[in-house]
């Protein structure tokens, strides 16, 4: 079994193909400015495989836009798949990133959706860079959200992939209401963060379950109801936390025995959603519950929703989301931030277990 | 977890109450008459608590009938509950006997829907007994299927809870249609025999899998497309003998390792129902497959079915496999038969491995 944790996306979300590679010349006013971005030659520890490369900056070609990378989260799915263990294999070699936020610094003739000094969505992946040119499709124009900060724009670059699960997941597989109550593993994740700001937003009560010790007071704040620390007891602490409430959804990105107490958890007809395996095992699970019990299991990966959701949708996704980060209602702790030079260091401090935040890249300060 | 076979119902499937127990005053020309019937009067081994008991004939009350039991089978959901290990527990003392097939000997005046001689299902539980009284409601009139014969009576006596759990597990979870292949487990049980009529009288071809060899002639003959012996290879078997086709529906009974195989086996968006736990062990789950294959589990259990579908629901579901009973299209195996005196032999050998079909309580020669 593949050993990957929390999956999220690695999507394109505007459907836009990549852009292309380096291999211009470089001509006119760019021919000198070097521009840094990651890139992959092979498969492996990101640690090992990633390199600090750099390419002369070129002069833009009809419909295209260049923009300045303010701000690019590393997430799960990024390093899986350099790893080689994701859902879909990168083509070699390669440029990894797979959302951020960026201002136009400059847009051909023919460009009329983006102007020059706007912020976007980096919608078209291989974020991990200093600049990015390519076609205008490949950015999402955010709308103007007047002056804002440094903060909001580190938050405005983790919009297209944590949030979106969190956001989904709590629309897509269950009727929840107010006042009823939802149930999610890993809660100090970034996806487990949106989960508790969301539900919050519409008076739905979360049990959050953690692995370690010291978390409680950072949810509470969030807006969490419970926190409880993972083990066999599981189902009777979430019992008794509730007073027994039926749980009718419950996200797990952990698996292995975890998955197995949260579907011994829920209640009649509920549903239990995995969207990863941080725990790197297999579930075991009780299907005799399952049958008595009529529970529903089900998976969630962004990146199918972003290769089936219709314009519109992912409009309409965007629309939820992208207000509640600009007011700070939805916000996910920064661990530390790095250039596109400390990307070995980055991806390093990504992997350590305890941090309690995002790893940003942020390739000059903002 | 509780240690428990194939999960189907001890439903009444009409809805109508229990028949009351022994107690009146036999009066009149029943006087006389001592009809033997099963009880407990404890949870426990089916062989030593199941007791042969006796009480005298009674008079009918208004609005009953009295019915003669041709055939009445011993289900493992019968067993179960015996033995405290099913999803609804028996209130005690109890009469077992989910399901029967009997020939109505009497009516009292007020009963229109009935008359003396027609057969009829025993819609109301209790079936392990030489006769029943009860209201007119707990029965079931059969339509004039003609002079049929013993193995069709016995056939009928069968047609409440497995050949119904077949029908409704290919119809609830997944539009299937002709030419495409469904997958299951314990494919030799009564269910299993039942999907592979009924997909065959369909067109859907069946990957059956099985724990034993010696099996694939009777399951061929049955219409099986192909037959599988589990193992850890078990989903590579499967994409060979199909040609990698997309599995949409698999059903398993078996839990343990054999689910998690059959759910790394089916195609994108594909459903594994579980409804049974003939393993008796928790299941094991590929998680990660579960999200980037978009894998549905599901749990089924007749039970359920019976006490929230409507009237038309299971007239429309009998309406479907009475027919093909009575004309030998769905068939079960028949292993052996047993009077009621006999309850104790018969339990014992339903409890045995390596039995292949039903073990039938006949009170008298048919």
């Amino acid at each position: 079994m593949k050993n990957f944790t929390i999956i999220t996306t690695l999507a394109l979300f505007l459907g836009a193909t990549s852009f292309a590679f380096a291999g211009h010349h470089a001509s006119g006013e760019h021919q000198d400015r070097k521009i840094k971005y990651v890139g992959y030659s092979q498969i492996g520890n990101p640690a090992d495989v990633l390199e600090v490369k750099e390419e002369s900056a070129r002069a833009l070609t009809s419909g295209e836009v260049r923009v300045k990378v303010l701000a690019a989260p590393i997430n799960p799915s990024d390093v899986l798949q350099i790893a080689g263990k994701y859902g879909v294999d990168a083509v070699l070699p390669a440029r990894p990133g797979s959302e951020g936020v960026g201002r136009v610094t400059e847009v051909s003739a023919e460009v009329k959706s983006l102007q020059v000094g706007q912020l976007v969505l980096l919608a078209s992946g291989t974020t991990w860079a200093e600049e990015l040119v390519g076609p205008a499709a490949g950015f999402l124009p955010l709308p103007n959200l007047g002056p804002i900060g440094a903060d909001v724009i580190e938050q405005l670059a983790m919009s297209a992939v944590n949030p979106l699960t969190a956001l989904l997941m709590l629309n897509s597989f269950a009727d929840i209401k107010e006042g009823q109550w939802i149930a999610q593993s890993a809660a100090n994740s970034a996806v487990g963060g949106y989960v508790i700001q969301l539900a919050k937003q519409r008076g739905i009560k979360t049990v959050n379950i953690v692995r370690r010790e010291g978390l409680a007071e950072d949810l509470m704040a969030k807006g969490a109801d419970v926190v409880l620390i993972d083990g066999p007891d599981l189902a009777a602490q979430i019992a008794k936390a509730t007073d027994n409430a039926s749980i009718m959804l419950a996200l797990d990105p952990v698996g292995g025995d975890t998955f197995g107490r949260l579907a011994d958890s829920i209640g009649y007809g509920g549903t239990l959603v995995t969207y990863g395996v941080l725990s790197g095992k297999p579930a075991t699970l009780n299907t005799g519950k399952v049958i008595f019990n009529d529970t529903r299991l089900r998976g969630f990966w962004l990146y199918k929703w972003y290769q089936t959701a219709t314009m519109q949708e992912k409009m309409a996704a965007f629309g939820q989301v992208i207000p509640l980060i600009a007011n700070g209602t939805l916000k996910a702790n920064v661990d530390s931030r790095f250039t596109v030079d400390q990307i070995k260091q980055a991806v390093t401090r990504a992997a350590q277990r305890g941090r309690n935040g995002k790893v940003l890249i942020v390739p000059s300060p903002l």
